[in-house]
């Protein structure tokens, strides 16, 4: 685990000062900001220091009373303790706070250019997918309708990109990702490469809509607040190339009820596509299909690698 | 675990906006602002609207990196994962953040009058301890210089106040905190009462200053901002009777090195008090010891409740 921040930030930050903020207590936050003075790193004094200012700020604003700051020691305590490698609680709280979409956006801010938008990661990513050819099916025999996905991945000058690493994971007809369910195996999940015409093809099953976990934590907040965990059916998508910026994204399925209500803020409306419906009979891959198939075909336009100074 | 807020907090919040600060997203924020309008709960919606507005401010604030967010998500993670029955990292993290002395602040704030000063909680309480009569030794045989502990529980009006409950609880020679060691039982900890005149006595061991845990989330934090772990030396009380406000405390042993940079920012100078050597003798329980000990006499005066409506 890393504390220290190695990585520049996206905007200057040398010689700022913690923000000026009502605390309770002023003598105590500036001796806990003065605890800070010691640290080695300006970048880690000036993350904590912004943290600890802002956390007293809204201790002082909403004069948290005894009763809550023990509910909320027990829910943080809670996320961490229901966390495991196949499942994310921290991540899902940052992400229905806004806060997921909100470092997306800080880091990855849309320019209004023709680069696909990123959205937020989602706690459902694992590490060493099966890898694909084009072409191939990735269900690992997953229950649902056929999809056959196509496109391009290019840069924003128009040029194919070629050996783009292409990550892909999405939940099944039931909206349930595989890593939910310890009795299938690995299920909508898996890597390709982009061929030398940049182009990329795989088939897998419809996605749905679902709800995220609602059994821990993060779900008792959106039941006390009276939202809906639901998130609109899509497949997510993490695309790296040499010389670009690896994009995090979704491809959202257009018509899915749930949009406009996603649970953890990541819709966005070019990220919206439609999926095809076709009846039975010959698909892309030269199968013919005996039972009603959909397509999607989305081209990902990468931005190049921003030349920063590493700290 | 409660989510939902019952307890009146100590200012009028009615009406209350969340403050006006900055986003990096003002559309994002704002979004994630009206997706708690469903809350039944007035207060919770408050608190959680607030929250999203600070966390949202202080991200912006410092251009949080995704490296950052991400060694975030794994350090709160791990501050869950490490907590357990008889280790509370959380409150810890809370501890060293000065968050805890703010609600402590906010919720006791100290009116300059006669009532003992609050001060942290920690994480080192435990339910069901073992049951004391007044001058009885509460060590359970834990090794250090013995120490006799004396005193009365009165109102600030003067008056004696019997039956209060009396919790105790403190580390041993060697900083350490029974729950710390799992070879040892229940040390320098119980409970007991005070007598009809208001009057308390046990005798224990000297409580040394202590670092507070390091091996987990909150020691990487303080290692990594050249921090200090340690808290001077100090017994914990916390006192309760009906009809006045429970009070949660320390004593701290005046003299002791750590005083001024108290890890967790708990020191208070009224709770500073002599532990007074004497040379082997007798001793206030009658006994005849023969060893060193010392004395600490502390007369600790409670508010009475205030009369607030609940909500």
């Amino acid at each position: 685990m890393t504390i220290t921040a190695n990585q520049s930030p996206a905007v200057e930050v040398s010689g700022h000062e913690p923000p000026a903020l009502v605390s309770a207590d002023p003598a105590l936050t500036e001796r806990v900001l003065a605890s800070f003075d010691t640290t080695p790193s300006p970048r880690l004094q000036r993350v904590l220091r912004s943290l600890v200012a802002h956390l007293h700020a809204f201790t002082t604003d909403v004069a948290l009373t005894e009763d809550e700051w023990t509910a909320a020691v027990d829910f943080l305590t809670r996320v961490g303790q229901i966390s495991d490698d196949h499942r994310q609680e921290t991540i899902l709280l940052s992400d229905v706070l806004g806060l997921s979409m909100l470092v997306v956006g800080i880091n990855h801010p849309d320019n209004g250019g023709p680069a696909t938008p990123s959205t937020v990661f989602g706690p459902f990513f694992v590490d060493d997918s099966p890898a694909f050819d084009n072409g191939q099916d990735i269900s690992g025999g997953a229950a649902g309708r056929p999809c056959f996905y196509s496109g391009q991945v290019r840069s924003t000058t128009g040029e194919a990109v070629p050996g783009a690493l292409i990550e892909i994971w999405h939940s099944d007809e039931d909206g349930n990702y595989d890593v939910q369910n310890a009795e299938v195996g690995i299920q909508n999940r898996g890597h390709l490469h982009s061929d030398p015409g940049g182009r990329y093809s795989f088939s897998s099953v419809l996605p749905e809509a679902y709800p995220i976990p609602e059994d821990g934590p993060v779900g008792d907040l959106l039941h006390a607040t009276g939202r809906s965990p639901w998130r609109p059916a899509h497949v997510h998508f993490m695309i790296s190339a040499p010389g670009y910026a690896t994009l995090t994204t979704h491809i959202f399925r257009s018509g899915d009820s749930y949009l406009g209500s996603d649970a953890v803020f990541g819709e966005k409306q070019p990220l919206i596509q439609v999926f095809t419906p076709h009846e039975p009979g010959p698909a892309p891959d030269g199968r013919v299909v005996d039972e009603p198939f959909f397509t999607m075909t989305y081209d990902f336009v990468l931005d190049r690698q921003s030349a920063t100074l590493s700290s």
